[in-house]
């Protein structure tokens, strides 16, 4: 029997019993589509979007449901924001200095060389003004972002050459993401924009001489320990990398109340969720790397300060030549000056303390 | 016109319209009681209750109410677990190491002296097993818990006198929270519990030598700066203080499992929002308190060394007497041990480089 037969031939009892609260429910669901930036592999930056779309729903009763898909399916990684903006999807899970070719800004919500760290990062965020500031911007995107993980400081990646002083930095051809090859080309370096599937190809191959992805646990599926030695700690370019949650923004205005109250808690809940797996997952991973070979050393001092110093002409140069990155940035390096002056008291103090502990 | 005379006198129609509607609306709402254990006036710890509740109305369209209840308002500070455990409440935001007098094991959902910072805190409970084993200890309470929000490393308080070294410690009255009380006694100290709103008079007469509460922001709104000159750091028995939502367990089974996911992400919300509010107030406190004239100064090394020392007698002790503590303790503190193996690579070398900087 179809729907029509079944409403003309039924009571009202079997109206309410069979059809209305299907019909109800039916004109209530809100179907979305989530496009990532990254693979399925890579459970941690891969898996904030699905720990999102389960709270999504869970929050909901399966009234609004969101499809995530990895990078490719969809579309590309590096297409993801001209998916939103376009409104072909509603929307992305991404890192959004990927697009720093659009502008510049769209680093200051992720990661930038010598930037907040991740607690930092998500003061700026929900205690400052960032989330202010960076709506704004991406209104110009038509999009309104929300954040979702961190990764924490990641690793400087891995080198087929012991790096002595900013001397081996000159020609090294190095797969370095979003913004901070910038300043690694004013520093001698050449960077490479590789996808995450061909970098241990790349290297192994010595199209590269290094290549940074995350940190332990991802740079380990990824094998680039097989390939190169050397693996050198800070990531003085990503300090802390934010991912985003970018929605459409007319998609978001059509939404009840409720189901945007959801997708700002859902996103906080991700970002909680991310940082803790990292952070969870990392030591046992470095572990391992250091008991099969792996060299873990830490940058020289004078890479660090030179990269520093260039980190910092480059943006008083942007401040002059990009208006939207002189607003936020202005807001982001003032905080960055407060939250470093008090992390070095009693946060620094207790951290170095611990660490020097035999635990 | 009563509701009965609506209904018999109204169409079916106007059963639809104006009587089935609200009904169902009736049923539907859910109305709880959070008691706090803290004084409205601190925006920080009670405003991450408020923050809390209104996440959940929001996202439940004011069909899950949550009202919120200032310390003393319902019942005292310390009485919270007690109202959740019998249900005269449905829940309570507090930190939970006050009420380590029933049992040792409520302080590792909270502080410990020596214990997790921050995120690591965070990583352990929804990276690693924090959660799952606070859960089963909560259970003993009739309680589940959701953690919601985080103070970060606290300052170790306010000294009418210079600490010099652990000489100084012995016979000093110093009102401290929680747990770290049994270490300060270990190492000579007079531990004194005094709620937030009687600390300044009992250090202003005399009645007491030192008192910690929170940190800059917290701390001034207290006035303890007006009657103490020494501010020190850090505050080695709060590395970080987690603050929870204690759940009556029936009252949690009891919802449906919609609102079960509202409870957890909006608690997650409340978790990002109190630790980022208080990491962008406390730059700015600490800064009109050097300006006021207060001096800040680090513990002595050996007042550390001596504290940290007893506070592993005493987690040994504990392990021998209090088999709850043990089963989770011996998680907690093998988790401390590997983060702190992480943390003293890239973490802490990007920190200390950005805090060595002119920002």
């Amino acid at each position: 029997m179809d729907r029509r037969s079944l409403i003309k031939n039924a009571g009202i009892a079997g109206v309410l019993a069979a059809g209305v609260a299907p019909a109800v429910h039916a004109q209530a669901a809100v179907r979305w589509r989530l496009v990532s930036s990254f693979p399925k592999s890579l459970d941690t930056v891969y898996g904030a979007c699905e720990v999102f779309a389960k709270k999504v729903s869970d929050m909901s009763g399966g009234k609004f449901v969101i499809s995530t898909h990895a990078a490719g399916e969809l579309m590309p990684a590096f297409g993801v924001v001209d998916g939103v903006q376009n409104g072909t999807v509603e929307m992305a899970h991404t890192a959004p200095y990927y697009f720093f070719g659009k502008d510049e800004t769209f680093a200051l919500a992720c990661a930038i060389p010598f930037g907040l760290n991740s607690r930092q990062m998500t003061a700026w965020m929900y205690g400052g003004n960032g989330l202010k500031l960076m709506h704004e911007f991406y209104a110009k995107y038509n999009i309104i972002s929300f954040p979702a993980g961190n990764s924490g400081c990641q690793m400087g990646g891995w080198y087929r050459k012991e790096i002595k002083s900013v001397a081996d930095i000159k020609g090294l051809k190095m797969r370095i993401g979003g913004f901070g090859g910038k300043v690694l080309a004013r520093i001698g370096g050449v960077p490479q924009n590789i996808p995450a599937g061909e970098i241990y190809q790349s290297l192994e191959k010595g199209t590269i001489d290094a290549a940074e992805w995350i940190g332990p646990y991802d740079d380990q599926k990824l094998g680039l320990n097989k390939v190169a030695p050397f693996y050198y700690y800070p990531a003085w370019w990503e300090g802390s990398t934010q991912f985003d949650n970018l929605v459409n923004i007319k998609a978001y205005q059509a939404l009840s109340p409720e189901n945007k109250a959801i997708i700002e808690s859902a996103s906080a809940f991700a970002h909680v969720e991310m940082q803790a797996k990292y952070d969870a997952v990392n030591p046992g991973a470095l572990k391992q790397l250091v008991g099969s070979g792996t060299k873990v050393l830490p940058f020289p001092k004078d890479v660090m300060d030179v990269a520093f110093k260039e980190a910092m002409a480059l943006y008083g140069e942007l401040n002059a030549s990009n208006p939207n990155w002189k607003k936020v940035y202005e807001d982001y390096s003032a905080f960055r000056r407060e939250e470093n002056l008090w992390f070095r008291f009693t946060e620094a103090r207790f951290d170095n303390f611990m660490q020097a502990q035999k635990l």
